[in-house]
């Protein structure tokens, strides 16, 4: 072990008098010198953590600082110390920082990767991780619970981190609030970057869980504010808070597939945040309400398309006398000053109400106490174009007011109220995003407790310029809704991928076989024409495509019988792209497969303009793997014992094998079971849901083996658009059994000798909580 | 109008400056005088009621005042000015001041006597009622519900009021919390007098409601300090905390019928109260514990003989995932520095532990759900004999940590732990109640946040002085427990029942009732040997006695047929005690019964030495009535058509028709239908539930009509004495049937030729919840 003695001197200048600090250094090569360093640490001192890699280290970091004199922990050089394999980090005692962490290549063997807790007895407090990254390191099975990051004690603080790629369930962040230690904790998350989370395919995707049900009674005091969350598209909630008195200001949600959502617990303050969504999806949601006596002040949301739980701004129905985990009514809920551009209808009341559907579900997850005593005020919408309903309705809105609301378009909602405004006003751009009226709408309504809103989004003071909306003018000139540079760590850039591809042209089975080992993620494979044969199975564990030379006959892939492997084996974070290819088996070996276990993060699969037949499954797939697309485009598919098998989540708590869906103009014929089995199982709200886009296909001489009694069966995915598509002489019971309630119907299809398509309103589905 | 201006100068001495402030008083004869004066008040002015009756009165009183210059409302003289007939009061607005108010002979209107709000737009805030009097002015229907204080705004204030006798549903005083205006209120309800408060024979009859299930997620910060509650019985909840942050303490529970509860809601502070109980009564409670993080610090127990509901300490179990109405698990809850004297079992654990009842309770209201993180240290039980149960468990305890707890008693419970302490420590006594160690137990554990109990229940430093127990050494030599004159007004003195009975000697019947008619309460007629033809229905509304002259044969009060109304008609506050009468009647009148309607408060019936024949019923009552207690000893009770009547609250909310039954040492004979009908309907547990002792008696060829399947009906009744009965000839099919889960078993009968007395161990009853 090195020491460094160092002397240096602080000057406080605003109290003008300087002190003189000793400052010790030690400089810890391995994991028996960082532990001898922390076990005789002192006030003040400093622990260095060498370059290189650390490897399988538990970290454990226990000690007393002071306010003054914290003990840190820190790293030689930010960016080469990195933390790798079987590792984690546990903090306790009071004042300790941790600085320049780098997690990556490996996963936690505990419950979490950093900790402010070595056990019950020994929690941090006043203790702050600053400048850390924790990238993709994520459990191999998906099934595997941890947390990136646990809160416990009180007076913690989370800065500057980069935090992306978690796959696995289980909140990305979660602050615990279990035991009076651990309450009135004032933690403080901010100028966080929090990177893509994959879409997961089932519950426990959050990146921000707050407490939990079992203690949403407790007051929390947690600050989330000035973070970034960019592409947080783990499940339906980003932010899920789950205890009292939190405050979610000033953080931009950008193109995050989920809402913040008050889940339980009250009295929360969401102020000056940015929603961005954009022209494309209906996943990217807002602000979702549920409970007594939140503050939803000052916040921007931009092209947000989302509906329902997604919605802008969704306020839900209650349970009455709810269970402690489900849904509580919404009352004394204040909205005001929002701005909406482009959100075509942001208000959604009475959200989950499901009345309808007590056939299905028992008395106590039946939603029909209506918000009451919720305020809307002072908000802004404005549509490029006329939008006429700023309300979507689920249930009677009798317990909202609207004072001063104004919106560019006629109101023609049913709820009619003369707190909904119309006038034409001019808006400007003044940076990306950002859209603010050309003067001030200054008729503000004043409420109870109203000024306690004294500025708007950007610092203006209320008192002295009134404004309805977001922002007051004046607004600087380059005024932006964000900068990049605030969030996460100054030593790191998150990893853009702009690669350009390489293309690799191959003729030969040994040539396919080299190249398809040596190139890089993006990059091409083009096959001559002509039969490859082969009697391998080809994982595929990068993006990848692999096409017939452009313009000539399609190369054949003919693969041999196997040991049941499969002819493309799909491993975490592959994607394949197969294109003019015709691919034939011997009966007995499944074209597409994932691996068995350790589907650590999602693959991808496209398959167009090829013909694929003679293997047993088109796609059979392991328990825990998820696809976040498979798309059949324009090819012909024949001759196969079992189509596309995505049904193998069966637990039924909410998880499934794949995101998104598509079959399209393809041609199935002679599938002997199935030509699809997609599952999702369990009542869950949490996720998108499954997807599954089938159009335009023909179906022919399918399901004939005895036991198939629906064709395609898609029970439990959430939407389906399911249209334009022909079945020829199907020996099928059932075509396809769809949901009604989601919104699902066969269009445009024509049905000859077939089964029949059938809608069933209401699915009986097993409870999870 | 008379206008009195009036000048004075406020000196505030602690800043040494002085101020002018003018001040006018307005006298108002009548409520135009009152209204003309309230419409132009203005900040400083005190507006005064004239001396008198005013009668029908339903004042607003609404204002602005400010901070140095509130409006007040005040009387001419104190107790002079009485509030009668329908009447009430409902405040508006800012800094007003209520002084002096005397609320009697009477009842509210609407739904409260003093109202913190006029509307949900005029609310009131920084008020204060002092020194006024609500007594008796309850309606004339028990199941009218009101309440007689409703505090709605924010920091307002009822202090050195005495406020007693409420009889009807509703809590005497309720703190409402629905809408923001009403949260955070940081009420002070302190210095009242919580003069007694009948025994309802149902629910909703607490003296103090803070909040509901609705609202327990508010913070709302009541202060409730230095009051006492004397004779509280009106139901198991003396306070029902249903919201967060409240506090108690100094208060004194004097003999009161029941508990402090946590009902729902979070981190109350229960400190430096007392608690005072007898060598009588097991329904004298204590402090009974549901929900999270409450601190309960510093208390005084005396002589508290409660179990279960009542304990002097019930940490309850809770309900996994509880509806919002039913019990949340208790956890995080910390009790110490307490003390405990003569309490025999002083803690009580998973207390409403009902899994044994799932056969007749849904899955929502069964409370499995143990105690967790509960810890109890430094708390002090001493006995005077030695009592070796200081812990009765309902279910396993895993969930509780003791530190420190020191008894005098060795500890033989289940649960035996390092943490309880045998110590043989002497006590003196110091003064009324008050029992203190001979001198400090000073091995105090120091747990997390236990800093915070900087006091003692004295006001001694913890962190000079250690001691377990509430109280350190030392203390002053005339210390006490409470002084009766720091509550209720200084003007007021409850009235004392001591008046010394005057005894009338009647020898014919109109001296009989011209005597009835001018006796006051307590007076006895003492009536001569001898036949009295009575042909009226004798009502009996305030405490009478009628016996026969000692050593002197029994006179005969012979009614004759009548239109239906009963020989005694019991009314509201009526008590008769009959001893040594012979009543005979002719078949179609009943004995006693009530009035039909407006049976306000409760009635007595004791019947002693006595012989009844020839009615229809011995006592029959009407829905709404409630007898404390009725007696019936040594008497003969013959040829009725029906025995008594208790069954009329048919509405199955858990209301009844007595509290009391004690049927002992009587004959009864020729009782065609039920001997007894006593009946409690709907699944409720805040009452004591009603009592039976039937002890001694012979009861003979009764049940005889067709339809009588039961000689002795009680379904519902918690408490059953059963025992040393003789059963003969009586052709039923039960005698009884017991509701063996509360511990009723038949003792010592013997029965020849009648049916048998049946226990049920679990009962269905009908959910109220």
């Amino acid at each position: 072990m090195k020491y460094f003695l160092l002397l240096f001197t602080l000057l406080s200048s605003s109290l003008n008098f300087s002190q003189e600090v000793s400052r010790k250094e030690i400089l810890v090569q391995n994991i028996t010198e960082f532990n001898s360093a922390v076990s005789s640490a002192k006030p003040g001192e400093n622990i260095i953590m060498a370059s290189g890699v650390w490897k399988d280290v538990e970290l454990i970091f226990k000690g007393n600082g002071t306010k003054d004199q914290p003990i840190s922990l820190s790293v030689e050089e930010k960016g080469k110390v990195t933390i790798e394999g079987k590792s984690s980090l546990k903090l306790a005692g009071e004042y300790l920082i941790v600085d320049g962490l780098y997690f990556k290549n490996g996963f936690t063997p505990s419950n979490s990767v950093i900790q402010f807790k070595v056990d019950n007895d020994n929690i941090a407090n006043h203790s702050r991780v600053t400048n850390c990254v924790i990238e993709n390191f994520t459990q191999p099975s998906r099934d595997v619970q941890d947390h990136w990051i646990e809160f416990w004690g009180r007076n913690n603080q989370l800065d500057h981190c980069y935090i992306a790629g978690k796959s696995n369930s289980g909140p990305t962040l979660r602050v615990f609030l279990k035991g009076n230690e651990n309450i009135n904790t004032h933690h403080q998350i901010i100028n966080n970057y929090f990177g893509p989370r994959p879409r997961k395919g089932g519950p426990h995707g959050e990146t921000l869980q707050i407490g939990s049900s079992e203690t949403s009674m407790t007051p929390a005091y947690v600050n989330v504010a000035e973070n970034l969350f960019y592409r947080c598209n783990g499940e339906v909630e980003i932010i899920s808070s789950k205890s009292n008195f939190n405050q979610f200001s000033h953080n931009v949600f950008f193109e995050s597939e989920g809402s913040l959502v008050l889940r339980h617990g009250n009295y929360a303050t969401i102020d000056g945040n940015v929603f961005i969504g954009n022209d494309n999806s209906e996943f990217i949601g807002g602000i979702r309400v549920i409970n007594t006596g939140h503050w939803i002040t000052n916040n921007y949301f931009y092209k947000l398309k989302g509906s329902e739980f997604r919605s802008p701004l969704a306020v839900m129905n209650g349970i009455p006398k709810s269970p402690l985990n489900r849904y509580n009514q919404v009352t004394d809920v204040v909205a005001a000053f929002n701005t909406y551009v482009n959100c075509i209808s942001p208000w959604h009341f009475s959200v989950g109400s499901n009345v309808d559907k007590s056939e299905v579900l028992p008395a106590t997850e039946i939603r029909s106490a209506r918000p009451e005593r919720v305020l809307l005020a002072n908000n802004l919408i404005y549509n490029d174009k006329e939008q006429n309903f700023p309300i979507v309705a689920y249930d009677t809105v009798d317990g909202v007011r609207f004072k001063n609301n104004i919106s560019n378009s006629i109101n023609k909602s049913e709820v009619q109220d003369k707190g909904i405004i119309t006038k034409d006003f001019k808006i400007k751009k003044i940076s990306d995003y950002l859209y603010v009226p050309v003067e001030n709408l200054t008729e503000v309504y004043s409420g109870f407790d109203f000024e306690k809103i004294q500025e708007d989004i950007f610092g203006t003071n209320r008192t002295e310029i009134k404004s309805i909306g977001a922002v007051s003018l004046p607004v600087e000139k380059d005024q932006r809704l964000f900068e990049l540079s605030e969030y996460g760590p100054d030593w790191y850039t998150p990893v853009k991928e702009s690669k350009k591809s390489k293309i690799f042209k191959v003729s030969t089975t040994d040539e396919l076989l080299e190249v398809l080992q040596k190139t890089a993620s993006e990059d091409i494979i083009e096959v001559k024409s002509g039969t490859y044969k082969l009697e391998v199975s080809i994982p595929i564990n990068k993006k990848i495509s692999i096409r017939s030379e452009k313009g000539k006959k399609k190369a054949i892939l003919q693969f041999s019988e196997s040991n049941s492997s499969p002819a493309f084996e799909m491993n975490p974070e592959g994607a394949l792209k197969m294109e003019n290819i015709i691919l034939k088996g011997t009966k007995n070996r499944d074209a597409f497969g994932t691996l068995k276990e350790n589907m650590s993060s999602a693959y991808n699969l496209w398959i167009d303009n090829s013909e694929i037949s003679g293997f047993k499954n088109l796609l059979k797939v392991s328990q825990r793997s998820f696809a976040d697309t498979i798309s059949i485009a324009n090819s012909t598919i024949k001759d196969l014992q079992s189509g596309i098998n995505l049904a193998e989540e069966t637990d039924d708590k909410g998880e499934y094998n794949a995101e998104f869906v598509y079959i399209t103009n393809s041609n199935f014929s002679n599938i002997k079971e199935e030509v699809l089995n997609y599952y999702r199982g369990g009542y869950d709200e949490s996720t998108i849901g499954g997807n599954l886009i089938l159009t335009g296909n023909t179906f022919k001489n399918s399901g004939t083996s005895e036991n198939t009694e629906i064709l395609l069966k898609t029970r439990g995915i959430v939407n389906v658009v399911f249209s334009d598509n022909s079945f020829i002489d199907n020996s099928v019971k059932y075509i396809a059994i769809l949901w009604g309630e989601k919104g699902q119907k066969p269009e445009n299809n024509s049905i000859k000798n077939s089964g029949e398509i059938k809608i069933e309103e209401n699915l009986k589905q097993k409870l999870m909580y």
